[in-house]
């Protein structure tokens, strides 16, 4: 048969397909260099929304058509992150570079499992770079995942696995000799207890254990579970401290929690999704002092890192563990005595993915432009963006912060002239207003019960002006709402 | 305080980032282009290793001169699998407009966990478009996730959380009143153990069932198991059926599966890492039939969808177990009665992440610019080429082919005059040395204990004459091996 005959995916018109890269590289420098001018959030228009239940295309469409329709349809309607004033929920904003950096990795298409490549070799130096700077010892490993909730999975399946005291990977939980427990505050993030439901170890193993009016965890009370789940013949394996909580960025007191794991002989976990990166900052380390304790450590490096989704990161003290929780042996995996695979560090067996991206490059070249000091001084500057936040809360009367400021998340809420029993309605109709009018997106949360509005700081483009425009748009909304007599819930 | 204190991390110099995109660009159609001319694989010398020694970057560094340091450090050692003739484990391809997609992805950051904008409206069109194409029903759902590592783990999770008879993610596995059982071939992916440990079935939950000559399931030993675990009092709950064996390709006859999983109450999941797609050609449907009754399906994208890494996907026959099995409430993700959070779907609920890069865009492009029909053609030339190997490995007295070919996957090896005992030792330095020439890179398996050069075509660029000219070089390779009695093994 006649090679003549073989079709591929690649456009014969590569010349085309240049100036089509061109275009796509000027519309994104405009696009991020414009953001500020735009709505931080808008809705997708009924319009727009109907074509996306347009069934499966079948036959080709020119590659300048298809980015024409990206263009038209998806591009003006993102999240809303790498505006300067989105503050929601916590993610990060990206920058260009992370962009072409994921350009650059998709080109390779580099299968980041530990192969003899230089993908394989940027995420070794990478995890090395991060053990270093948050101060982990050269003994441990660690590996680039999806984000924070797989990095908290990998911590907690290494945990179960070294600390349950019989061979969980092969005789399965059903073999536990006595019921096994885990220890969080209440303030813990959703993704530990999806972890710890999908480790088999059920949501009745999670102790959630109460916090003070700082929201970290209270040391006495974690201290009175753990025993009394030893007298009632449980073992208790774990704790996951909170280095950064999602409501108000509580810091728990790791270094009291370190002595006090070392103490009961128990796995310390610390979810540091964002709170970990404060390490960089010479101004902040002091707040998340411990960290260098754990026995494993997750974190994003999309959050505080500042780099596109998806990164996160699972640092894991004593190394072997970490690869006994999850290396398999497999025929074909086998590595050889040279060649593409030869015998290394095998990254897969690191964690749950077999065939892994190239994530490492956008973390490797943010590092390299921007460098730990700058990165850790933006961190400081978000810190110091929540205080100058809560102070400027803290000066209007209309206004309520309902929560200490330990980082970055600063929680409040508008009270004005309105009755005390309408203001969790009118900080909910608030909220969607104000993310309606695209000036700015906080999320929020509640607090003890309470309807907060939420500013979580994670954004390298916010300015001290932004805080100013959100106080000033809080107090128009909030006082338009009262002078309505429109508080009525929305959902 | 000033504004014009504030630091961002944009580069302040928007031209100078856009010429350096535009050579990026440049950079990647060359190297795409040109990619048939150089090595399908090639080591990294001593010298480039060592700068992966150098410790954590503290100071910044030009955007442009970061770019140098990729383009001379990073970019000349790939993992080789955009190569033609990179035919190891199962790898896809990538494409340029793939790179465009993720470039593009990552300048809009989106965090895809369900909210208001245009990325999740994009994933769940693929996932519609994928559950059509596939003859999944309305009613199902389905995830984009990194890859068939996690699609496995996830479906496995659903099925363990509805099948177990209890309530597996209160309770956890120690209150299993029976040992469960999950059964699957002895040519199941690592990856299926990997998930079954991790889930805390433990492995001793996993049967692996014999296989017959064709490397696929045998119906009856399955059945023999299973009864034999109901008599002694586990509660078998899943069968995991192969569509597509990593090791010769194989496929379990998914109908027989499908009706005996129905006959005995159990949940269905098929794993079609790379099989699953060949449901798009009509000359291959009839090999993968009875797909469409799974109650979870994983597949991949980024291997014969030919998207960059990482893409994998999982189906879910009913959509509530999936949601069911992953959704947990949090203050903080309540849903708002508008914005940028309503009441819609949240895709966060469907998996283990909570943020969620934007993946779909990738494979959305994928599909809008090629269509369904081109796709199929490709997966159907893959197979074709497989074939056509075959074939020329049949022909040649010197070569031995050592599995059926049912699909796109290969196992052979060289004979020639070399003696029996010799023939494992032979072709594992033949492989070496045939991946370190630069040629051809296959991977390798043991097949009953006997080592096989293994080719598995997950590849768009790969022609004919490229399966002519690995077949000369195993024959040239071969022969100077033997004429110099080298058949040392390695490692």
């Amino acid at each position: 048969m006649n090679s003549k005959l073989d079709e591929t995916l690649d456009n014969p018109d590569w010349d085309g397909m240049r100036m089509l890269g061109h275009r796509i590289v000027d519309d994104a420098v405009a696009y991020l260099q414009s953001v500020r001018e735009r709505a931080a959030w808008q809705p997708i228009p009924a319009a727009v929304r109907k074509g996306f239940d347009e069934p499966a295309p079948l036959e080709p469409r020119a590659p300048a058509d298809v980015y024409n329709a990206v263009r038209e349809r998806i591009l003006p309607y993102p999240t809303g992150n790498i505006h300067p004033r989105f503050w929601g929920w916590v993610m990060g904003t990206g920058t260009l570079t992370g962009a072409y950096a994921e350009l650059i990795a998709a080109t390779m298409n580099a299968n980041v499992s530990g192969f003899d490549d230089a993908a394989s070799a940027v995420e070794l130096q990478v995890i090395g770079w991060l053990r270093d700077l948050l101060g982990f010892p050269g003994t441990s490993t660690g590996l680039l995942v999806s984000g924070g909730s797989m990095a908290n999975l990998v911590g907690l399946t290494v945990a179960r696995n070294a600390r349950a005291g019989f061979d969980v990977r092969r005789e399965g939980l059903g073999a536990a000799p006595q019921p096994l427990r885990v220890y969080a505050s209440t303030q813990v993030h959703n993704s530990v207890k999806k972890a710890v439901e999908l480790l088999g170890l059920g949501r009745d193993s999670l102790r959630l254990v109460a916090v003070g009016g700082d929201y970290t965890l209270a040391l006495d009370a974690l201290e009175a579970a753990i025993a009394e789940d030893r007298v009632r013949g449980a073992r208790p394996f774990c704790v996951v401290a909170n280095c950064g909580t999602v409501a108000t960025g509580a810091l728990d007191d790791l270094e009291a929690l370190a002595s006090l794991c070392e103490r009961e002989g128990l796995w310390l976990h610390v979810d540091g999704a964002f709170g970990a990166l404060a390490a960089l900052s010479p101004e902040l380390r002091s707040r998340v002092r411990g960290l260098e304790r754990a026995d494993s450590l997750a974190f994003d490096l999309h959050k505080w890192g500042y780099v596109p989704y998806e990164a996160g990161c699972i640092l894991v003290r004593d190394g072997h563990l970490q690869r006994e929780a999850f290396a398999v042996a497999a025929d074909y995996l086998a590595p050889a005595g040279g060649g593409v695979a030869p015998r290394g560090t095998f990254l897969a067996d690191q964690g749950p993915q077999l065939s892994r991206g190239f994530r490492a490059l956008k973390v490797w070249m943010a590092l390299q432009e921007h460098g730990a000091h700058r990165l850790g001084r933006l961190v400081h500057q978000n810190v110091e963006q929540a205080a100058y936040l809560a102070e400027r809360i803290g000066a209007e009367a209309e206004l309520e912060l309902m929560a200490p400021v330990p980082l970055n998340v600063v929680c409040f809420r508008y009270r004005g002239a309105a009755a005390a029993q309408d203001w969790d309605s009118l900080n909910r109709e608030l909220l969607v207003r104000l993310q309606q009018s695209g000036i700015a997106v906080p999320s929020h949360t509640l607090l003890e019960g309470r309807y907060a509005l939420r500013v979580a700081i994670t954004n390298h483009r916010s300015r001290r002006d932004d805080f100013d425009l959100l106080v000033s748009e809080v107090l128009r909304l909030g006082r338009s709402l009262v002078a309505q007599g429109r508080t009525a819930a929305a959902s």
